[in-house]
């Protein structure tokens, strides 16, 4: 892990009450998945090459129309204003020159984040059992300004959390708030708010139709998938196996990775989460074929310990970090990277 | 570990004296099968699908004519009655929805636990020295109610056992009860009833005409074992390496159970038992080919700590775990998973 | 390992001086292929076949014309007299039943340990800088009724072994004897009985007709070489890396036994050694293409722990640990064990 | 590693200050690749063969023109009179029958080295932003007799090198001492001698046109890479990762050296650097396709400890060990190594 991240990190748990760094830092059941996300991308040694001007590293990216400092994003995370009092609009101000996916659960409301935002910011969502509630936000999302939406196909039910022998959750006073501006009169909040199980790959049409963002679609782990949602009209793909919060066991991101890109990258921009902690993890995970890279925990390590300003410090040090090792491998940008500068084990 | 199974596990240890504790968690020699087969089954990751409709889960499965509720039963293992005192009973009274195998070295009669029984049993044998032996208790098996018969047949010798230094074994004074009704007059009770070390696959036919009973055959891990076996007449297989306690270093169940599946699990259902712990244990042998798993070991710990309440607590637990992965993956029954799901490393 | 053998390696460091168990248990190098060793017979897992006839389990073996009760012998290692005062005497009376390769560092006359022997022996030999030397002890072990003569082929040059920070080595009044004996009038001892590094495979024939014995090759770890050595003459190969003790970081023998047993052992016998501590060893050595198998230092921990007794006591122990597993697996002799018996991993 | 190599690392620590053995002994990123160097060539197991004739052992080695001992190199390290007030001439006079490298960090001058020079030596450089200051050291080095340059590929960036939490580099009075005569008037000295990221493999071309001299590139990991070098020019190619110190999760030389040696090694000599400590390691080197091996820090620990004799002292030991070994694997010489003598695993 790059030293900037791990001072997060170790500062963050100072920050926040153990409940909810337990919340934030764990995983679903044995934590196998979790456990195995960072790990993973250092299966990949890389294979550099020599002598090539690096003299000019350009590391800008412009993905679905957003214009991004570095391939990097913030993954959609929720609850901000539990690790820090200025919640979303504190990261969407320090995430400059990266890609914001505002989440389901933000505690704040897309047009406040909007206006807070250094850059371009997209909406991650989930088809709710009240379809006119994931309505609702989406367009109001739309309208605030989003580049695009981000529909998480993981979560039909909420992963088992547990920390220490007991279940881990969170409630706060803005949970859903983007969504509940939406509740049908006479619904029940606690069922219509809650992610539709029959939900299927129908909403990304249904999405795009109703807003005309693109839609992305978040959780793909399997090249067959992939196709499927490009098939079904997603405008990208983000590989992620939810941070290890869905279902344990799940395979690493820093694995399948190539296999995804290799089905749908050459149509759809492929992006992808999960235990990326340094440049080098961007690195391969761009020289696997990914497009851009969401950044989730420790974006709300240093939300937590330190506002915009560390949110800002996160991605300053990612960027940095990539530029360097862009120049180490010979690649004057992501372009010059490819398959062959990674090989497993 | 599922944590409710781990409990029970736990438990264990203050409900038996060790020397039973170490009869039933003790494998045979270096106890290297023993110690590979849970975490066999964690060399599969899984690859679960997004955006299914999985509104409605079921689990219900028939194997063989049995109906369960979920694609679970009860290994066959010896002695209940030191582990609790209401024996197979309570484990027959527990399994609700589930099936029960009862052993060969079960320590009540085949009548009794079928009037206990909340659902379908089957019952495991061996071919004895003295052949009336195992033909008695399969005619009574049969008279009783059960559904099937489970040859055993990898333990032509009882695999040798030792923990802290001394050997282990157990006896009780209902040792083979099911089989020492039908002691031929002037046979020696200690030989009749031992394992017949010539037995073949000819069994197989003989008690199939004997009770008119589909005979299924436990303790397969190889392939061109498992045609033999259907070719002589098995309507099933069990791949087992018996809970570790016979042949140190065979195969994990986890490991061998796609080829046996592959190899006849299109003619004959296939069963698997062998450090199955969560369900993503089960999920995954069904992804590999099973039709039903069975529970050896933490129906024990169940049973000893809490009698047929314990036994109910482990089905439960696995089928309430079984339907939330299930879920996780993308499928809304067992018939949707596939060898896709799951791949090794 | 076995627990009997297990007990003799404990005992045998309270039965020898520091020194001498150093030199004993101690390998070349970092001791990476001594390490390795025995790890690599559990690389192998077994494959059973269920419901075979093993009423009766038939070990015996015939090797180049020794009848032996199991596939089983004592591996060359020299300077009996050290573990034991009865030296080589007690190992030749102990090894009933199996093969006794008696060492160029034996510490006692061919004649004696012939007139001790309960069964066939065979004398290992080097080529010695002196030709004259070697010759001599060939004839005098042919003379003496050895059946075969054993070329070890690996040791041009004497492997460097230290532990605990210093150099291990043994000389004892024993040393060489049976080849001393042969010196040339005037010939410098330690020069003229020295490994000759220019010994090539044309010694094979040299020693066929020198003493009309059959000669094998011990120290074989490449199908290539066993080819050659065939070509040259050789009645038999000995797969062995000199027990971790010549050249470090060498194969395991366990890893490489198939590859030879493929290439030559339709054409002669195949023999092993190397780690092998249980009758799990012998039979994963069998079903990988060996005939039959040596045993080093557990045959040197038993001497110096019980003299003779604890020599038969070696290979009681593993011989019934053979037929066991042997009927575990469902073979009723070697003869019914094969290379699908094993996998890797 | 080589035991007495292993006391230089340990009398090294007190031969220095910390900070310059964290500068010597450490690497960049989270040193995964410096960690992985050593273990990497344990990665190889070797399959030696019997009884050829190595009664003479023949080392000897010609690599562009330099006659070497042994195949072995100091490979090109910076600051040697940090570690020894005689710097690189005790270097280069304990080198004596081996390669000397000399870095362009050397710290004396190329003729006052050249005059101490027991044997060939050769000039490491980097194309520096000033092409006047790279010209100019070049052909002062070919000029003081130089046999090759060596130029540094994999150092567009210096690498970033912390130990113990902070940051890790050195200065010293001598600080690119044969580059900065050269500076042209005016030329800001920092600027001027720092490597140039914009240098290309023409570089190669210019630098023997400009001296006459064979050009080596230093720091190929890729086959395609030694492909390019060659075509452009270089006399011969040196697999290394830079010790470690450049592009942190490069691979493992031990690795990737059969590839590159693969692709050019009949065209032109293949040298390799990292993490080679004992004859075993240099055996497999050969034998993977290198012509010769460079040593880089156990050079320095034993500069540091007993000036030129320990330098000598280094090669002394790995080439009796490399003798050794060489016998052990039944080769006479070098060129009796092929790739058949190791196999992965």
């Amino acid at each position: 892990m790059l030293a900037q991240l791990r001072e997060y990190a170790e500062a963050f748990h100072d920050a926040v009450p153990a409940e909810i760094a337990d919340y934030i830092d764990g995983g679903s059941g044995a934590e196998a998945t979790l456990g195995a996300a960072s790990a993973a991308w250092l299966q990949w040694t890389l294979l550099p090459r020599v002598l090539r001007d690096v003299s000019t590293i350009d590391t800008r990216t412009t993905v679905l129309g957003a214009d991004l400092a570095a391939p990097l994003g913030v993954a959609p995370t929720g609850f901000h204003t539990l690790a820090h009092p200025d919640g979303e609009l504190a990261t969407a101000a320090g995430a400059a020159g990266a890609l914001f996916v505002v989440s389901a659960r933000a505690t704040q409301r897309y047009a406040d984040i909007a206006a807070a935002a250094a850059g371009p910011w997209w909406a991650q969502l989930y088809v709710m059992r009240e379809r006119a509630v994931t309505a609702g936000a989406a367009q109001q999302a739309a309208a605030a300004g989003a580049g695009a939406l981000v529909l998480t196909g993981d979560t039909p039910y909420v992963g088992r959390k547990a920390r220490q022998g007991r279940p881990v959750s969170l409630a706060s006073d803005g949970t859903l708030l983007n969504f509940r501006d939406h509740l049908p009169a006479g619904a029940d909040p606690a069922v219509a708010t809650e992610q539709d199980p029959a939900a299927t790959l129908d909403a990304v049409r249904w999405l795009t139709d109703l807003t005309g963002l693109p839609v992305l679609v978040k959780g793909v782990l399997r090249a067959d998938d992939a196709r499927a949602c490009v098939a079904a009209g997603a405008a990208g793909i983000v590989v992620s196996n939810h941070g290890g919060r869905q279902l344990d066991r799940a395979a690493a991101t820093a694995t399948v990775l190539p296999e995804v890109a290799a089905a749908v990258g050459e149509q759809v921009p492929v992006l992808v989460d999960g235990g990326i902690r340094s440049g080098l993890d961007v690195l391969t995970a761009l020289a696997l074929g990914a497009t851009a890279v969401l950044i989730g925990r420790p974006v709300l390590w240093a939300l937590a310990t330190d506002g915009a300003a560390g949110v800002a410090g996160v991605f300053a040090a990612l960027s940095d970090d990539l530029r360097h090792v862009l120049g180490l491998v010979g690649a004057a940008s992501p372009a010059d990277l490819d398959r062959s500068m990674v090989r497993r084990g």
